[in-house]
């Protein structure tokens, strides 16, 4: 790779925008704050996609789609909602352009919308003016509703992945007859976002309950999943919000249940979005590029045939097509690549750059001894093995990375992970070390907000596997029956 | 089901509406012209974007994502794609809402964006601003990618699926470095549009060139498939555009071929939308609901069980359990409806709205004499069969039907395919008649205006099959080559 990578010790920050650059996976786009997402980056989205999306029919839902606008005076309805999401709104005012005296192109001003449209910053309004009609009765419920989508908030600062202004990802919105039901779908997807995360992301998450302040506008409770990124700052990777019967309140959402007897529905929503692929960047890369778990690899092993001319690249061609074809049928995606355009140590260094699990690479003196060398992305280890079992050895190999990263960010997580009870030792270590503090907190706003400014720390979770532990808050003193997460977050 | 459906007959623009609705895939959003894709809807959708997305992977290509916002500047700078866009466009002009000192949510006139961002009607200016950053030198060529996205196009007057303000589609934009190889791929990718029309959606297509008048705006050559619908109009149900080097001249993106001699690159782009729902509807859909080609269709079988206690319903289950696992893990999606709170000759209602093509049904007589009923949905036989092999049975079956439907969709189309070489026996033909008309024309843009003002039919396409024939304009009297497809359309 022509590319150089500034090392996470360096420059942290510049070490992630590399990563991407060099892994070719997003690039800003000339529209602030908009990112393209280029195929190799896609196609690893499309990998995620295809797991949750099973994940959620598995789960019972549905998928369906709703309109990208929503009438203006839909988002006034719920109040605490239009304040969460107000500021960030993109408008749209006019429906036409027109050519003016001067030759330009100009907005109509006799196309302009008798009421403005919001581009959706999260579907819950436009979705339940729907949900009023397609509800009546208990036989109508549970409504469970998934939507692929984009959505629009408009940020200042952005960050590819982590924080732009379009971004792709998914929105479940589900009715329910009763509290219980809702607050047991908020869990189960919970549970379905911990899963994916770990099993495929190899990210192991904490599942927590946000506190009021950072709950999600218009819900009356937020569960989330925080991960602990290489630098030490948590990355919220998904959130499942119980919403009460705001939003049936709001739109006026009833169901007559077995006894003929009217209610407002309960409600349920969680998403997780494109930010993932930040989340998965920066839990496992290193100073060589983009590493990449095996389960959401877009290719899982690269095959650098090593020639002179083309009777050698033949010899191993016919040597290798069974084998590929062998490793193709376990399920696997293979390149096989012998450009000869490109020399095999650049292409090594490509497919580091790009966390392709395995490489394969083979000459005509392995050919000879009947052996292939293999080298593991993950700990950068090279091997030479017999061309016999190589089948089985590659996908053994595939299944020992993906728990290999999964251990490794485990190890990070918990050796990042610190029991603290002084708010002097709290704010000297947050600022030198970084990590996650598990503290008390007292409960109310005003301590949040002081560990706020005067940190930059924010309590991102109470942890939902945390044991009760009386103790005193570290700011107030106050008591306090558990320990909160807080920590620097992206 | 309680909801009529208005027949073909008295009303088909009715039929058509109500179709949708009892078979539960769509309805208008409050959101003027935009359409709600409901969950069943939306199944058909995901069946076809998997077939295609398969088809695009196949064929080389892979998926992306471009910003939903493209700068006004942008759509100006091909003359002839801001002229056929500008008039629908959807404009944000502002990033922020406020509440107001009446406590009113506005728009926050201090949060006017400096350039206008249009919603995408299309994302060639978007797409080739960013080529023009990929592209240097004929390594870099092919450039072929997809898109699965949303696309806004202002309409005033809109109908579910086939005309709507908001609707979902893929557009495949490519990049070539020689004329000869973007036709090819233009050429390719109507294959591919044609080979899905006809193998998955069992609707006949004809493949042709637009007339210069009908051309994507941009394009050099516009190609399409055309089918016609029950009522002998046409749909231009997907459409390849080769660009020439328009595109790539408007944003400047050149390449250095092999002697480092600079060139514009080729360009192709081509698209289909959720529009082929609307097709999919008119084509086979009678007037007691839905029909669904089973390659399509999210539930193949449908199993009603008709009991009258808990132990009937048990000795069903236990006999057709191991037969419905056997049935799904032939690739087929089996629904056993055992709902206790709907009559069974409701459910069959249900299932022939919903267009599922098999539909078996078995009671306590059936299973002593080990045999079940078997109705098919596109010619509503009904016929008695041994459960045994039954496995085999319902897989012929469907593929019978999908054969059928084709077969069936064909020969409509071939009965309302008609040569006429009179202008005054056209007019007379299109008005009480409708369907396709083959017919000479002179090429020139007056006679097809002159066509399109006195009968309302348009010149659909210049089919790529046709037979070069000698004759004379129907309307000028003039030579002509070959005969073109005139047809009123959607």
């Amino acid at each position: 790779m022509a590319e150089k990578i500034t090392t996470r010790a360096k420059d942290y920050s510049q070490w992630y925008l590399d990563i991407i650059k060099v892994a070719d996976l997003a690039e800003h786009s000339d529209v602030k704050g908009c990112m393209i997402i280029k195929p190799y980056g896609y196609a690893i989205w499309e990998k995620m996609k295809e797991v949750l999306d099973k994940k959620f029919k598995e789960t019972g839902h549905s998928n369906a789609y709703f309109p990208l606008f929503i009438p203006k005076s839909y988002l006034e309805k719920e109040a605490a909602h239009v304040d969460g999401f107000a500021k960030e709104c993109a408008v749209v005012t006019h429906h036409r352009l027109k050519i003016d005296e001067n030759g330009s192109l100009v907005v109509d001003p006799a196309a302009k919308l008798t009421e403005e449209l919001i581009i959706r910053p999260t579907s819950e309004t436009i979705i339940w003016s729907s949900y009023k009609k397609w509800i009546q009765s208990y036989r109508d419920l549970p409504l469970l509703i998934n939507q692929w989508a984009n959505v629009v908030r408009w940020e200042m600062r952005t960050r590819l992945f982590l924080r732009t202004t379009e971004f792709l990802w998914q929105e479940g919105h589900t009715a329910h007859a009763t509290k219980k039901e809702a607050i047991e779908e908020t869990e189960r997807m919970l549970d379905v976002y911990s899963d994916f995360a770990e099993q495929f992301m190899a990210m192991p998450v904490i599942k927590g309950l946000k506190s009021e302040s950072e709950r999600f506008a218009g819900a009356d409770e937020t569960y989330c999943i925080e991960a602990m990124m290489q630098d030490g700052k948590a990355l919220q990777a998904g959130t499942s919000h119980f919403l009460g019967q705001n939003f049936a309140k709001a739109f006026e959402v009833k169901f007559a249940d077995k006894e003929g007897k009217q209610d407002f529905v309960w409600a349920t929503s969680w998403g997780v979005s494109t930010r993932l692929m930040g989340a998965l960047i920066m839990t496992h890369s290193d100073d060589l590029g983009l590493v990449i778990p095996p389960q959401l690899a877009p290719i899982h092993v690269a095959v650098v045939p090593i020639f002179n001319n083309a009777e050698q690249l033949e010899l191993i061609k016919t040597k290798l097509d069974p084998i590929i074809a062998d490793l193709r049928a376990t399920g696997l995606t293979i390149k096989f690549d012998d450009d000869d355009q490109k020399r095999p140590g650049w292409k090594f260094a490509e497919y580091e750059a790009k966390g392709v699990p395995v490489r394969l690479a083979i000459g005509a003196r392995d050919l000879e001894a009947n052996q292939i060398e293999i080298a593991r992305r993950d700990t950068q280890e090279k091997k030479t093995v017999p061309l016999d079992g190589l089948v089985n050895y590659v996908n053994d190999l595939l299944n020992k990375i993906q728990i290999n990263l999964f251990d490794k960010a485990m190890k990070m997580r918990e050796d990042g992970m610190k029991k603290v009870d002084s708010y002097d030792e709290f704010k000297k270590r947050i600022e030198t070390e970084g990590g996650f503090y598990l503290a008390h907190w007292d409960g109310s706003k005003e301590t949040e907000e002081k560990i706020k400014n005067e940190t930059k720390a924010t309590i991102r979770c109470i942890p939902l596997d945390g044991d009760k532990e009386e103790g005193k808050c570290m700011v107030t003193g106050k008591p306090s029956q558990r320990r909160v997460v807080i920590a620097k977050a992206y």
